[in-house]
């Protein structure tokens, strides 16, 4: 029997069956800085310990969208490796935040399974949680994703069920962090004068700061997380491949969209949602990114912390943006996300 | 009102104006091994916890270039987006120590301001300041940068001040570091046999060591500065831009120099003072650069410690100097650099 | 006297003279980071705090390949700077795992001496040993090199002696990890079922995930390692040299191919020794490095653990391989590897 590691195809999924990823990961202070060094974000409350302790956090929490990464690079042997596509991903719901030294484990459920009247695919649809060394649940989020089929043809009786997912996370949802001490946030830390209440709905900002992304950069990153997708790191074969040339992780270029974002949304300092993510053309090295947002709702959740859902929309090598029709994205547009973020309703 | 930052122009700076930078940071470990990965520094005292605490550190320190560019990255957004071109270093004092685990904040006092005769752009003077989480002073530094105007035409009654900036720190105003114990100084450890005892004044080294420098190199050692200026990552806006490409941040240089130089200045354990600096030519991708030093003057501080004065020069693509006169720095030179370092005495 | 460090030449080393390397080396999380972020290893035992304790280890030991390059790069300096070619290593044997705190330092001592007939060059013989800051021995090994003569022409009364390498380290050489509890050893974790039991002498397997290298990266990697052979770093000379361009530290091709491996011997948690290995071709920036492994030899060490002599291969650019001869290697076969790993015989 062969001793390497095919991955999974269509047939190899069944509906409800749970998935244990394996490979455990303790964070370190390392990845921290790898992160930095790879985004440029300048979020404060993830790079000073000082400022995360004053807000009310004992310990400084990692980057929610590095969090995501190190539990989605899990899965990746599972679930990615024959993948086609990555067909989106809804209902990203950041529970508790992790921490350096914790040590991050992930599953997922099958909860949907579709076969394509082409005979060659199938989507496979997860529920995929990730968890810290406490059993606690850091965050979960749905996903789905074109699969290749070992055997061309439909399958016999097969039931194809397709789940119902989310189409936004409701606000009730969202996972507060406890005991914030919003009375200590400041505009001197953050670099930005701009609280819950200065922003409209309707609202778009161009956060201006586009990065060219190397090759060298995204693998980096990737290799990071642990994903092993081999269409982001071999160019012998990518080379006579679908594009030409190896693709980009497309978390990295929502961890850029984020880091970049910093630019008119600094003092949105936890992510508690992501409602639906869609990256709707692929990224090569030498692409420069640049990113647009609009705010798309309001909500107040205390006197002091309100949210926002903020569409936010990655281009690639092009600086100007009319915000389209999320089903009229023209080539350029590499990512279309929508989120929410935790805010101070304004300065104390 | 537009949510992003685009930073000030040179009326928008007044005289004595107090800025605050935002963004504080927290040092970590992976700080320190991004620096080594990206600069190949071997000076002993920054990478061995055993020897530092040997030679009479508390903990190891980090390299006081390294703790420069974690200042310099918080003033960036205020200083330099709207800079075109960074025109100096002075009086840059090294006073206490960073380590890994403190968070360092920068303010910045505007000291002059010049109106240049183009009506274009002025110069902007700055005192800046990095502390450290108790207050404590890391370091301080001049710098002097030409900014854009908002507005072309000269400004109606305005008064240009030009501050009398040093032309060298007085060796009076080094902080010596408490309690060494240089008698636990070791060649054996640094790998030189040369101390302060074995240099001459006008002595000239050639550091060998030429470094070629990838565009994914440099940004991201840039991006772990948090250093946002735009020049160094945008190609698609740099490809049609002054030099057809994305510009190396000046102080990747600067540690570069540094660490190519400790062939031949291993025992020079920490930077005093930086009296001046001078990026002379811009740095690109692809380049490869070459570092010389002058042992410009010598002083005995104490019976086991001494100070020397250094002119070091890096130039990109050519591994030939003869030492120019200051004026006379051809196109290749790329950093033109004085500033005094402590060395012990003699081997013990 | 020049104060730059030009390394020593052929004529430079006696027999049974000894070499303290410079510049002891603290193990920070960073390193272990960006080793994970420069080969994307998924061997869970260095990146799993709670799988590391779980199976008997006080802290998370430091990937064996790790440890060595740090090792090494300490000697580089005084044994690598005038090497024509690294003509081999054998007997690597991995005493005491290293811990991020670990302050390592090395030493080697000079075996053997062979002035080469053509006059110009002579083949060094070492055995370096790497030491913790509490001296106990982390690893040793014997290597040897083809040396630059200063001076053209046979020496005077020279003596040859070419020592006995070993061919390979006996298993009761292998220092066995005390206090494993192999009983908490799980295929969930390590994400293969297959141990000891599983896997048959001569067996080979193709470990499937290619990965193209990019300058950057086994630039930072190198300088990690502080591994400072200027061929690796400076394309303005290399350009002109033998291949035109810079040559990949060959140990970050046993990187490679052991994190490349854990693709079908993921359960091999420790490697014991490396018998010899051979960098058959030289490695360039845009090669893709494909890995196969061969079970050489299997043999039971206790109840629960076993140890498997294993030849790796890694090729550029060539994604088939039929096992060839060791002395009948096609050019693009560029690693040549024989290890003995310990792995649990079979799951609780």
């Amino acid at each position: 029997m062969s001793k390497n590691f095919k991955s999974r195809y269509f047939e190899d999924y069944s509906l409800n069956e749970e998935i244990k990823h394996s490979v455990p990961r303790t964070i370190t202070e390392g990845d921290i800085s790898i992160y930095l060094s790879t985004t440029g974000s300048r979020f404060p409350l993830n790079y000073s310990a000082i400022f995360s302790k004053d807000v009310g956090f004992n310990k400084t929490p990692v980057d929610d969208i590095l969090s995501f990464h190190l539990v989605f690079g899990r899965t990746v042997p599972d679930l990615s490796l024959n993948a086609i596509a990555n067909l989106g991903y809804a209902g990203v719901i950041f529970n508790k935040p992790a921490y350096v030294g914790d040590t991050l484990t992930a599953s997922s459920k099958v909860i949907g399974l579709k076969e394509n009247s082409n005979g060659k695919t199938g989507t496979v649809y997860v529920k995929s949680i990730g968890k810290n060394q406490n059993g606690e649940i850091v965050l979960t989020y749905f996903r789905w994703l074109m699969m290749r089929k070992k055997k061309e043809g439909m399958i016999k009786s097969f039931k194809s069920f397709v789940p119902d997912l989310p189409t936004k996370v409701e606000t009730s949802d969202f996972m507060i962090p406890k005991n914030l001490k919003l009375e200590n946030w400041s505009s001197d830390v953050s670099g930005s004068p701009f609280f819950f209440d200065d922003y409209k709905e309707g609202e778009e900002i161009h956060h201006l700061d586009g990065q060219t992304i190397e090759e060298a950069e995204h693998q980096l990153a990737t290799r990071l997380y642990q994903n092993n997708a081999r269409v982001h790191f071999n160019n012998h074969i990518e080379k006579d491949g679908r594009f030409g040339k190896r693709i980009i992780y497309g978390g990295y270029i929502i961890s850029l969209a984020r880091a970049i974002s910093c630019n008119g949304l600094a003092n949105t300092f936890k992510i508690a949602a992501i409602h639906s993510g869609k990256h709707s053309s692929p990224t090569f090295s030498g692409d420069t990114i640049y990113v647009w947002s609009k705010i798309i709702k309001k909500e107040k959740l205390t006197n002091n912390l309100g949210t926002m859902m903020i569409r936010t929309l990655a281009s690639k090598n092009n600086s100007e943006m009319v915000f389209p029709d999320k089903k009229n994205l023209k080539e350029n547009i590499v990512l279309d996300i929508e989120y929410s973020v935790l805010i101070p309703v304004k300065e104390k």
